[in-house]
């Protein structure tokens, strides 16, 4: 489990060791910040992707692929759970750490409403893929116990096999659809990087802790687009397993 | 676990022990045939479940009871894959055994879906008493496999004192939403029974287990109406928990 306190983040004494170690770089105080930031914006995204994938999978054609999606649904939902202890470990109300991404994710969500059973594969597959590129991106820059715990809900991440199969055997029956999802994931990547500028430009101390650490004097905007360089070519990848263009 | 075949319900030798156990009374073959039936309804009803609170969770006024609509949905999803490993440790396809009750079930949903998170709270806790009710009243006509099985589902259900607890503050703060919800419970009621026995009128295997296994000769309606009672008996209870007439 990682759901130990923190002290030495929460230990005023080390208030003075700014600067000394890359990986706990800056200020205690502003690194605990960002790092509840960061798990808050984790959690709040898991907690709506199983919501989102619960709805999806009302459009299931058949009852196993109803099975298939709502077991995503409800892994999306058991690391929600351990994010939100480990957030109440560190002494912060986990509500009150979402509360900031609310907004954004919900604007996402409402922008990328799928249409069809197949377009919310995609977005499963697509987000899941994105969710755990920036898990990887963030990880190194973390406590060792928040780096357990992202590494442990990465880990689990999967049920990828399933959408792989679907989507891919769809293009084969109809190669029509293939299209019409290329266009549907640039839709997805597009609104996904616009929130999470958005969210970047709005937090300053979780912007500095995705950029390495908050070590960094003010706010890197270069480093921040390396990152979403390389967010992008995973997506690329991703898209192309699927069968897709991008 | 209960995921252990069970031979004896499919061997050919035991098609001559009709009516020698109570439990276990008819054809061995009916009687399997009953219990995928009501492994197939329950099955069925659980992913629903999943899918209704789930959906119902969006209208969570707080994150926190957002969270907690969503680890109900999880739970029923949880219960709904050990009904599944269970159909399928018959040498039965999970798909099949709940095909035949989609439409009631979804029917049910469809004209009952909640307003407002009120209406989803009451909705999930006497859907969930009902469901309860209803294991209790097969559970012991069932195969000791069987029964255990539906006995872990049932010792599992529970969060109802956070349903309790939010239910009764709203009819502190506001005395009026007591009659809105208790006239809400007394159609999701309605329609339950209303479902549940074009259930019954449907599937006479299914009927018979329920009013004592299939040694009863025909189809006892005095015995089904029985049941009813009780289960309306039972409802009445717990809208009094809630603070609801009904």
């Amino acid at each position: 489990m990682t759901e130990g306190t923190q002290p030495g983040n929460a230990d005023p004494a080390a208030d003075t060791a700014v600067g000394h170690d890359a990986a706990h770089a800056g200020p205690p105080e502003a690194a605990r910040a960002a790092v509840v930031e960061l798990l808050g914006v984790l959690a709040y995204g898991e907690i709506t992707a199983f919501e989102r994938l619960a709805e999806d999978a009302k459009m299931a054609p058949t009852l196993d692929d109803k099975a298939a999606l709502a077991a995503m649904a409800v892994a999306e939902f058991h690391h929600f759970e351990r994010l939100r202890a480990h957030i109440a470990s560190l002494g912060v109300d986990p509500a009150d750490a979402m509360e900031p991404f609310v907004t954004p994710l919900d604007e996402f969500h409402r922008h990328t409403a799928p249409a069809d059973w197949l377009e919310g594969l995609v977005k499963a597959y697509v987000g899941d893929g994105i969710a755990a590129d920036f898990y990887r991106e963030v990880a190194a820059h973390l406590d060792p116990d928040s780096r357990a715990l992202v590494e442990e809900v990465l880990r689990d991440t999967g049920h990828s096999a399933f959408v792989v199969d679907a989507v891919r055997s769809a293009i084969e029956r109809d190669p029509r659809v293939a299209g019409r999802l290329a266009l549907w994931g640039r839709r997805l990547m597009g609104e996904a990087l616009s929130q999470a500028q958005r969210v970047a430009a709005e937090r300053d101390a979780l912007s500095a802790l995705l950029v390495g650490g908050l070590a960094v004097p003010g706010f890197d905007l270069a480093e921040m687009g390396r990152m979403f360089t390389r967010i992008t070519e995973a997506h690329t990848a991703r898209m192309a397993t699927l069968g897709l263009a991008s």
